[in-house]
């Protein structure tokens, strides 16, 4: 990459003559302002087509000496730049991102304390981010930040999707409220999970998406969460005044600071159209260029895997009953008697490598292959897993001399129970053996409180070890999909080999008793504004019961709907979760599941409202082939889109939608299936049922 | 080794019948009771020649459900047995160690509960060794101990020799007080140190060591301390009752643990000689064999070392004062102006290596060598030290192939700084450097507190990590000499190449103002029970004014009680700590360091009174030569020995003692050194001055 930023001018002032700086978008629709408030103390404030999107906020921090870097500032310079660069990602919603903004760094003196704080604010067209920056100095070399102090003042009450603040899981159904009703809602929202840790009654996560009763759709969030802790924003729901709350770290601390070095970026994006919250590169734009220099080895993939069974409670993860407990290298499994409801057995897997290889699956994930899921959770058991020695059912050699023949990447699954010190020193010899049997992706997990005792899952320790991991994947070649790891900030753009994130609620809780039908009408609008999720959709049958006689959860969407996300819920690895004989009696459906790709050359968010419904089509990167996803929520709808997005010319759609009479609960896998000649002067109306969507394949006359 | 344990018998009783159960050791002179005291409260007794040792003293732990293993218990089925094997250490005081004792295993059972605990006890003819023992049970299959509640009664208020009970250091001087006036001398025991953390007026360290008005010496400790916290002891001063205090973790926790499992052993060492307590290997018999199956590679070793130059502050560890702060990976050193006092200089290195091979050492030590000890302590700073990158004056190639010409071996320093987690990321590649260079030993430092925050430094979580740290290296063929790590429990006999701790005030003290010169006469009683000490001995001079002129502090100790150390202080790793200029103004009193072996046959304790003065004498390991030191605290005094360990024979000794007028403060540096003559009949009279002492070489008539 090429000097990017072009200085426009740079001022020096008097602390004393300091104006309010002002910093407009390059279309000049956003407008920013940095102002000193009475005492020195920085603010901001944005709006965007004249309307108030933050009002004036303070910034600043506190620290653990007991000073703030919250007043007694002055302005000594500031200097503005621009840049506008294209860049190609590895693989994304894009081809190419063009990154188009105009920068304002305010470098602040603190003549009491004789210390610089920075603050760097970038005006995109599609919102804002800033970040604070701690130059070099002796003043303040090594620092301990206790409080951030960053606020987001709204305008008024308005409507935010949130889900509460906790320092140790995303995995919560959305509520939608008045910024006046979380307070009250706050309770009901909070529900169970395996490690979950709540700090406020008014503490909801980021991405947070917020709609004004004048039409602005915002989006609060960050960028770049690199060694420092995950923020939440906490509510003063009497001024409707978001300040950050960073997750802190046993003894309450936030983050450990040595000069020079910044924060994260804060990001406000904002339009009066909510498919613009989703077409924004923001986020990935505030994050720093790829830093891995090979990534020939990094492909997206589209996957099945011995998943289902055991989240649905069908198999398990385990093999045996006859442990009290398990002692990784002590315990000798040959001897002991198989519970038979072991999921990931060879033959299981062969099973399951044969269909994904019919059906042109490029991978297999496996849980459960390796020992100690006996008594994997809930004991604060330091050596839980070692990631390398199998279930004596579980031939690794045969699976992988198998897998390769038929076609298959086999994808590792790491579960490491949150005992992240047992994962560190066993992770090279984990990598390593991925690499002799064939695996270049692992699925990581992080289930249950973290070990030791009294760290939390986003806290800047933690937050340290996710990317360690990553980083490492990558000295090995390796891809990463970490589940309940801390939420996505766009690093993958500088880590390409960070092909999935969980960090929310994903497919699995359709078997723990349900999500809301509108679950995936709103998480690309908050979870997915960092980053892809490995959500795992393509649940065809919705009665759990069938599977598993004690689970009567039931799947809260249609079989279209199910088709849908694999466009909607953007991710360079998609997975068909369901198992193949459910599969194997919607073979015509599956086609859409075969055919979809999972990389693009261009997006386009045709409809969207959060929580309601949203329509995505995509064109398949290199081939003249394009995809539409159309997923809805509660409320049965028709949508209404045009093909313009095609180039001129004749193609066939094949379109997947609800029966007439589908709905989610009742009757979710009623479709029909049918084909027709369009142009780029096509308009589609199809209808959807509640928790319903639907699908479709455009390509080419000629290449049909 | 063979099938040790040689059941005697087995008994069954009925709960409700159970005496109490008595165990005699091996020569009938120690007696211990266990009993169920009312309520079915566990206990124990014990006593030597008919004296009370321990008088009746309660069992048992609290757990984190609130429940207790202390009360309601039944005695199901008491097991006896009986040991006698003698094992061959691979380094040691002795060439073989016998080990002799009667064992007693009761079986309890707590009913209301269901549930079981078992307290395994080993009577030797030296002391007694309990440990609690929780069979694989579902009903205690994880579990959290909140406390342990062994009790060690006195049977009055007898004198104590101890250290403030601290979870992060045992670099104090001993204080000798009664049990009465711990409490009001704890204040001015708890002296500075860069991490600590005290927790009660009457809390202390073990080894503690403890004499009675009636003669009787008592040393309470522990033995292989493996995953489980360290144990402190809090003395009740109204009843002189100590119960086991454990080191928590950050959320006040003790020990996780999983049955089936065990305590480190508990440990009474009693004799009314204080030679017996020097002559126990009690600590050593209770831990486990030697899990290394070749120890070929583990080797004592005399070691020289840039050490002294920077802890008296004549040189430094860092090599620039034109950094604010470090970032391994990104500062880059080689355009840095040096500050000229950088000890660690390839030209400093040989120079040492010069004098050392001249004076036939084996090891050398090179502190400070490593990028990053600019800003190493204090920061809270994660990643401080990558242990393999070195100052841009220090050759590791040309120091390499220097050292190997010259005959010597290369020991590495890793001080880590506290900081644990990045110890762990680097050790693979830390090791592996070290072997790519010739290195095979390496001194380890846990300077400043543990970091993450909140741990410390002698809990479970830490404790694991240094035994963690031994494991790998032996995996690599490396020794490890840990510093600042937990103190010893007898490990090395487990895993040889721990060849050496700290864990206790060190010479190093001796440039931070001064330790009390009786210091060396306590720690074999005290803090090297557990194992060996890297006490770096051999300070030659003085007056640390000399060598830097900011520094004023004196070594209170004369040339000769140094010298004392080689032979009275074991270890398997010996330093000649001063610096070659100062050998080479004593170079005849240098030639004692340069003779004394480091390794040994056997070893006779020939006076000894804790605090006061120790008489001890060695025969090299498979060579007919013997050593004898006697180091005496702050009365001048004589001692007399008798020469009766030597074989039938004539003999040379050659005696290096204080000079007449030597006095540690005034006149520490004149010695007299003469041969004379010498039988198994001899006996030897030599004048010891306060803070003084005397070394002896003898070798027989044909061989001098």
């Amino acid at each position: 990459m090429k000097h990017l930023f072009k200085t426009l001018c740079a001022f020096c002032f008097f602390a004393s003559a300091v104006q309010a700086q002002e910093l407009l978008s390059p279309n000049g629709e956003l407008a920013m302002k940095f102002e000193l408030q009475d005492g020195g103390r920085p603010s901001y404030s944005l709006t965007y087509k004249g309307k108030t999107v933050i009002a004036p906020s303070m910034l600043g921090m506190k620290l653990k000496d007991n000073t703030t870097l919250c007043d007694g500032m002055t302005v000594e310079n500031v200097e503005r730049s621009s840049q506008d660069e294209t860049w190609t990602p590895v693989w994304g919603e894009e081809n190419s991102i063009r990154s188009h903004c105009n920068e304002m760094l305010v470098h602040l003196k603190q003549d009491s304390h004789n210390r610089r704080m920075d603050i760097r604010f970038r005006l995109f067209d599609d919102g804002l981010g800033f970040r604070y920056e701690f130059p070099l100095q002796r003043e303040l070399n090594y620092f301990v930040i206790t409080d951030e102090c960053t606020q987001f003042a709204m305008t008024g009450d308005h409507t935010a999707y949130w889900i509460p603040g906790d320092y140790d899981t995303q995995e919560y159904d959305y509520t939608r409220s008045r910024l006046s009703e979380i307070r009250g809602l706050m309770e009901a929202s909070i529900t169970d999970n395996l490690s979950q840790t709540s700090f406020s009654p008014t503490g909801v996560q980021t991405a947070l998406m917020l709609k004004t009763d004048d039409g602005l759709y915002i989006n609060l969030h960050e960028a770049a969460l690199v060694n420092y802790p995950c923020m939440h924003l906490n509510l003063d729901d009497k001024n409707f005044v978001f300040t950050s709350w960073l997750t802190p770290d046993p003894n309450g601390d936030k983050a450990y600071m040595q000069s020079p070095c910044t924060t994260p970026w804060r990001t406000v994006i904002v339009s009066d159209d909510a498919r613009d919250i989703l077409a924004s590169r923001l986020t990935l734009n505030l994050n720093e260029p790829c830093k891995i220099a090979d990534t020939s080895w990094i492909h997206p993939c589209k996957y099945m895997g011995v998943w289902w069974e055991m989240i649905t409670g069908m198999s398990d993860w385990s093999y045996t009953n006859e442990l009290p407990n398990v002692r990784i290298g002590q315990t000798d499994y040959s001897t002991l008697k198989p519970h038979g409801r072991h999921g990931a057995t060879t033959e299981n897997v062969k099973r399951y490598i044969d269909f994904a290889s019919e059906n042109g699956f490029d991978g297999m994930l496996v849980e459960g292959w390796n020992i100690g899921w006996e008594d994997w959770f809930g004991n604060f058991k330091d050596e839980v897993f070692d990631f390398v020695t199998p279930y004596p059912d579980f031939n690794v050699a045969e699976i992988r001399d198998y897998a390769r023949q038929k076609g298959i990447k086999m994808i590792m699954h790491h579960e490491t129970s949150a005992s992240i010190r047992n994962y560190e020193r066993h992770m090279d010899a984990a990598y390593q053996f991925m690499k002799d049997n064939g695996y270049d992706a692992v699925k990581s997990g992080y289930v249950g409180s973290i070990i030791p005792k009294g760290q939390n899952h986003y806290n800047q320790w933690q937050v340290n070890h996710y990317l360690y991991a990553v980083q490492k994947a990558a000295d090995y070649k390796i891809m990463v999909n970490a589940h309940e790891a801390v939420r996505p900030t766009g690093l993958c753009r500088t880590y390409p080999n960070l092909i999935g994130n969980e960090s929310a609620r994903g497919t699995e809780y359709q078997a723990f008793g349900g999500s809301k039908p509108s679950h995936t009408t709103i998480l690309p609008f908050t979870r997915l504004i960092g980053g892809p999720m490995d959500y795992t959709p393509g649940i065809f049958e919705n009665d759990i019961h069938k599977l598993n006689p004690n689970n009567n959860s039931w799947v809260n969407t249609t079989l279209c709907n199910q088709l849908s996300l694999y466009v909607t819920m953007y991710s360079p690895l998609q997975m068909a979760a369901d198992l193949p004989q459910n599969y194997e009696r919607f073979m015509d459906a599956f086609q859409f599941i075969k055919d979809v790709a999972v990389d693009w050359d261009h997006s386009w968010y045709l409809e969207a409202e959060p929580m309601e419904y949203l329509t995505v089509a995509r064109k398949t990167k290199g081939k003249d082939e394009w995809f539409i996803g159309g997923t809805n929520g509660e409320q049965p709808r028709t949508s209404v889109i045009s093909l313009d997005f095609l180039p001129k010319g004749k193609y066939v759609a094949t379109i997947y939608k609800d029966g007439k009479d589908a709905h989610y609960k009742n009757n979710p896998q009623t479709y029909d299936i049918s084909q027709q000649k369009v142009t780029e002067k096509t308009k589609l109306k199809v209808w959807t049922a509640a928790g319903g969507g639907y699908a479709v394949r455009i390509v080419p006359v000629a290449s049909k």
